[in-house]
């Protein structure tokens, strides 16, 4: 068809670019194509990405799927100008919902969506993803990229993630089903906030005048390297115990607290007693509740203070698992045990 | 622990409502949970959601992921105060972009983030989802819901949505890689913008002083009723077809419109031909193009002008194709054909 009218862009003087949109398509799928790529089938640019099943070996599989974001530390991740560690936060997240439930992870998807396109934000955004799927060993499978004027400020943005992984179903019958009384919890260590309760903590600590390259109180760095602290994968740690017959149920601190989530593996009439002084939390944690006046009942709804991942364990076993947590570079603490009743009680 | 300091909800306070999300995930299971079932292993409230191969019989199946989202039609949403649509959007996107592949749907997970947890437009949002989910057979398996104030206005939202099918290697392999010089491309009927465009849509109708509840002049309806017409899923017309040898290939017409994505499922050395006067676009389109004054190749290029989808056929079975996609519901019209060259061109 000729272009017979306003040869100008009227999209883009809407304020959508589509030239630029293709020009970041084929910086994408360098950035994409440096993932792993066990499964993966044709190349990026398809309708939708492909994953070969030949590879899955898990006996009766069933997928399992997850999808999530990073709440407001976008907008930390933003007032820092550091736009490269939320997609590994997003990527790990995920991979810890699968782990929780006893899956490993097989591939991701991204969505990116901003009030205007940065070329140079956006990619760091897709290697933050890209980063996180070669720590975890799995696929940037797709994504999409929306530039959504209006929806979102000029240099505003969300990110989601999407996960898919597998895992064998007598697996998925036994994790959960089989924690009974007397099993013990054990808690493996948080690199921070992770992805949660981000809301708070910024009111918390901009509230008081401070600014987020500010040094914070307790030793090095500044406020924005500890908000921006990756969420820890928990691969490396959990997923050598999926099949071990002393792991009964695992938890992913996240979204909800220890509240929100110790319980959500347990069968009715099982619950979890925790005790508060079995660790001592990190110094970002302490310093919000001090700072920011936040009951202690309220904090382990909030924030996963120190403990991002927990294991139901066998008793006797758990000095055994506890040493291969700690081989695997996760030192893990006992924080209690499950008790007959419901719900989370702490002590 | 007993709550020694402040009884009232600092994360409420900090504008996150932990008990209304609660209520809220507990009217959500009501809904998810009347969405198709087949293949969904345990209930709702899981750290993913569980979907079991074993009723999976394609032959060297391969999964198929995509992810995308509705762009600026929220906003359209927003101003009508219709919530309950864009779910549907969502899916049937995500569903034809499968088809485009060759993929068959198993099962879909929703992102909603927004700035202030309004209970009655997310449970909207949700029943699109499941409504989606349920006239394209499969279960919502999961989502995430976010209240993220100072990412999003307080009454505004964005949703991702995330599917995964699966199809036999060998028609992956076979779709695409057929097409050939002289097939013909059949287009099947959009029922409206999509997903996409709203950005320079809205923008050309607003700017008359326009509003959303004001009738469009061609006849029925409002504004808002011909901007959030649902996105169509070609399920019912496609599916029956992805193993037909007279189907050599098909194409979503989403963002980018003809030129980004007719070519897409095309190999090296074969491009396209269309007949921009095959069809008359519907109203809606000439009304963008002349009040817009948007030249006919951005046209093009932004919307889908009336064709949502498009398969490229054996010219001998076009009727007989064309006729069972009409048998569908779907009457296509041929509007070109597959030549030697590259890319798209238009006569």
């Amino acid at each position: 068809m000729p272009e017979t009218r306003d040869p100008a862009s009227a999209y883009r003087a809407a304020g959508v670019d589509l030239d630029a949109a293709d020009r970041f398509k084929e910086k994408l799928k360098r950035i994409v194509g440096a993932t792993p790529s066990d499964g993966v089938v044709g190349g990026v640019g398809g309708f939708g990405g492909c994953f070969a099943l030949a590879g899955v070996r898990e006996s009766d599989p069933v997928l399992v799927a997850s999808t999530d974001g990073v709440g407001t530390k976008v907008l930390v991740a933003r007032a820092a100008g550091r736009h490269d560690t939320l997609g590994r936060d997003l990527v790990n997240h995920c991979v810890d919902d699968l782990l929780a439930q006893g899956a490993r992870p097989l591939f991701f998807l991204d969505y990116i969506a901003s009030g205007r396109l940065d070329e140079a934000v956006a990619l760091a955004l897709v290697e933050g993803f890209a980063a996180g799927c070669r720590e975890n060993g799995i696929p940037l499978l797709g994504g999409e990229t929306a530039e959504m004027p209006d929806v979102y400020e000029a240099d505003g943005y969300d990110l989601a993630g999407f996960i898919v992984g597998v895992a064998p179903r007598a697996r998925l019958d036994r994790l959960g089903a089989t924690v009974g009384p007397g099993d013990v919890v054990l808690g493996l260590p948080s690199s921070g906030l992770h992805t949660n309760g981000y809301t708070l903590a910024r009111k918390v600590i901009l509230a008081g005048g401070r600014s987020i390259t500010d040094s914070v109180p307790w030793g090095a760095g500044t406020w924005a390297d500890a908000l921006l602290a990756v969420h820890r994968s928990y691969l490396a740690a959990v997923l050598p115990l999926l099949d071990d017959p002393a792991l009964h149920g695992c938890a992913h601190v996240t979204g909800g607290g220890f509240e929100g989530n110790l319980a959500r593996p347990l069968t009715p009439g099982v619950g979890v007693r925790l005790r508060r002084d079995a660790w001592v939390p990190p110094p970002l944690f302490e310093f919000l509740e001090r700072e920011g006046n936040i009951a202690p009942d309220e904090m382990v709804r909030v924030f996963n203070m120190g403990i991002g991942f927990c294991l139901y364990v066998d008793r006797r076993e758990a000095p055994r698992i506890a040493h291969a947590c700690a081989d695997a570079g996760a030192p893990a603490v006992e924080i209690g045990e499950a008790v007959t009743g419901e719900g989370v009680r702490w002590d």
